[in-house]
């Protein structure tokens, strides 16, 4: 394990487990952007072999994305980050006066202030959920069924929590979603933020309409790249909102949008970033698969889990084991900006969480438990 | 200049001509993009440290351009690209069916898809001017204004034009359009895809309302970014659509958009090429001020208009001397797009512009004399 991690520059020097807030780029990945920028600038850097090149890099990008996520290309277009897929999906939708969104009350500012925004433009009503207490006892799925109102068109959640890490049960959710829905469909909008990365997919067996995702976290890609998978039958009723020449099919004169999920897609990105999260997900096909790397993270968090509980004046939101890498813990003394800045002085990475207000701490596969040691012995000086 | 051009790896195996397509980036430029990747990932990547570094790479990348477009960095979005930009502006507005945009024939085809949709969507109606037919003897000043109309909400067009390389009296663009306004203000929406970069620019004077430009063609920058400047007068009006944590203000409890153009940016961006922008733009000032190096383009843009006025079967689309560093022209055979591919296979790199049906090479200030006079050799070998 120590030479595996070796790959990965960042875990030098430091104890991190800020995994959900970014990965640790392997070294393959900064190479791949490197060759890929000498490449471009070789072969161009615009002329027609590189037009060409640029093309190849996003199709085997959206190629490689769509293969972890068990769907085809078609449905998978290339984006900045989640919050852009998630402002896609949201803005593209034909929005009548009285709709209802129905929205978790466990999502990330930057998606609730889109939906506020379409709210005030479009007449919309947005309706909170109760998803955050769900966490151990409840059940999310009759939760989410029984605030759905006859004029709900949408409903947006997380796959995974970022505040818990409660892990969804999408497949049934979605079901129960699409018995209740009347003539007019139930569109279904997950941020995937936490879940793209680590937890085994298949996207066209959980029947969501959109799944807004990015590669720079549990993926350990560069930032500034992620996706939005749209589900096929789903497409046609999205319109592109933002547009721009990529998402326009160029081989007929009055340049119609192209008639896959590329019809999202904007304009000029920074294409040799895709080179890299195409080799950080190669990193870590090597390891194994993703099932594996999956019950590695969750064992691994198990452990964590179990050693914080050890520790006087520190609580964990899980009662149970918990179902991701993400941990999330309080401590009686209740200042966790100043002990997240402590632990990070003592070069362990860690974040606070606004609501619940606590302290969260994410493992890798690649995470050792001696790295889990060194934090919960550092963590049991600073707080007694 | 054989020193100086040697910063420039693009230029070594080529003779380059589309500037106006994407910029060669300078060695310092990927230097700083790499630093930049391995001081995130040494200090985080993602930490209180490297969320400050992050912030403060975005407010050095804003002042840095700010400086260069002569206003205050306050006014300055950072984007992914010149349509992006656009998009803001153009989704922004706060539409009423009736209204109408006013929208030059020269414009870019993803800006255009982009008002195709919001006229769909909003009863907004669109209208064309003949901008094109303006190149030598008409009058662009009279056009816009004979053509504005009670109903004109914005008006769109591009400070030079991509396909002619007019260069636009924009200062007295928009004194006219203001005169004309009546309580209504009619905004100025202004693609800066081919001023930006190399045309010595005061935006506060131009009184423009929206400005939008990319950092990765006269400037030299990365792919992938670029900005949008707004008018500090037009912000309150200029509602963001796309929305994320980086336009919201987390210093107070409810999450309000930020004061400054910020509010306009989403969410996580590759970062690192902040600092490969700012090297491109600092790379540049070591070889002169503005106005020398937009001196030395035009001059350059017409040696190389003379000699190509000097090929039998070749017809420029200027017939008085260029004002920019882009030069069209047409040949006589007429197929333009195998031309440019045998161009290309000589390592001679222009590009083809559908309307009007022309070639466009172009001329930066590091552009040598003897790559004109070959590319004019090869070009006479080729049609003759």
């Amino acid at each position: 394990m120590e030479t595996y991690r070796q790959q990965f520059p960042a875990l030098a020097n430091k104890t991190y487990f800020n995994y959900g807030g970014q990965g640790p780029m392997p070294q393959a990945a900064l190479a791949a952007i490197v060759a890929a920028y000498q490449q471009i600038q070789s072969q161009g850097p615009f002329g027609l072999k590189t037009n060409q090149l640029v093309a190849r890099e996003a199709a085997l990008t959206r190629q490689a994305i769509a293969q972890e996520l068990g769907v085809t290309a078609a449905t998978i277009a290339l984006t900045e980050n989640v919050t852009a897929g998630c402002n896609i999906a949201l803005w593209g939708l034909n929005w009548q006066p009285g709709d209802r969104i129905l929205l978790s009350d466990c999502e990330h500012p930057g998606v609730i202030a889109s939906i506020g925004e379409i709210c005030r433009r479009f007449g919309v009503v947005v309706n909170s959920f109760p998803l955050q207490a769900t966490l151990e006892t409840g059940d999310p799925v009759a939760t989410i069924t029984t605030h759905l109102q006859p004029q709900t068109r949408l409903v947006v959640l997380s796959h995974v929590l970022w505040n818990t890490g409660q892990v969804l049960p999408l497949a049934e959710i979605t079901a129960r979603i699409r018995q209740a829905q009347g003539e007019q469909p139930i569109r279904i909008l997950v941020d995937a933020a936490q879940s793209v990365g680590w937890l085994p997919l298949n996207l066209a067996e959980l029947g969501v309409d959109f799944y807004a995702f990015t590669g720079h976290k549990w993926w350990c890609g560069p930032e500034g790249v992620g996706g939005l998978y749209i589900h096929p039958e789903t497409m046609a009723s999205l319109e592109p909102t933002f547009i721009g020449w990529r998402g326009l099919d160029y081989s007929q004169p009055d340049l119609p949008f192209v008639i896959d999920a590329r019809r999202y897609e904007v304009a000029t990105s920074a294409y040799p970033l895709y080179a890299g999260l195409r080799a950080a997900i190669a990193t870590h096909q090597t390891w194994g698969s993703a099932i594996d790397r999956a019950e590695k993270i969750v064992s691994l968090a198990t452990y964590l889990w179990q050693s914080l509980q050890q520790v006087t004046g520190i609580k964990c939101l899980n009662e149970l084991a918990p179902q991701s890498g993400l941990v999330s813990f309080q401590v009686a003394t209740g200042n966790h900006a100043k002990l997240v800045k402590d632990l990070e002085d003592q070069h362990f990475y860690l974040r606070t969480i606004v609501a619940p207000d606590c302290i969260r701490a994410c493992t890798h596969y690649f995470t050792t438990t001696a790295e889990i040691d060194e934090l919960v012995g550092s963590l049991s000086q600073l707080i007694n």
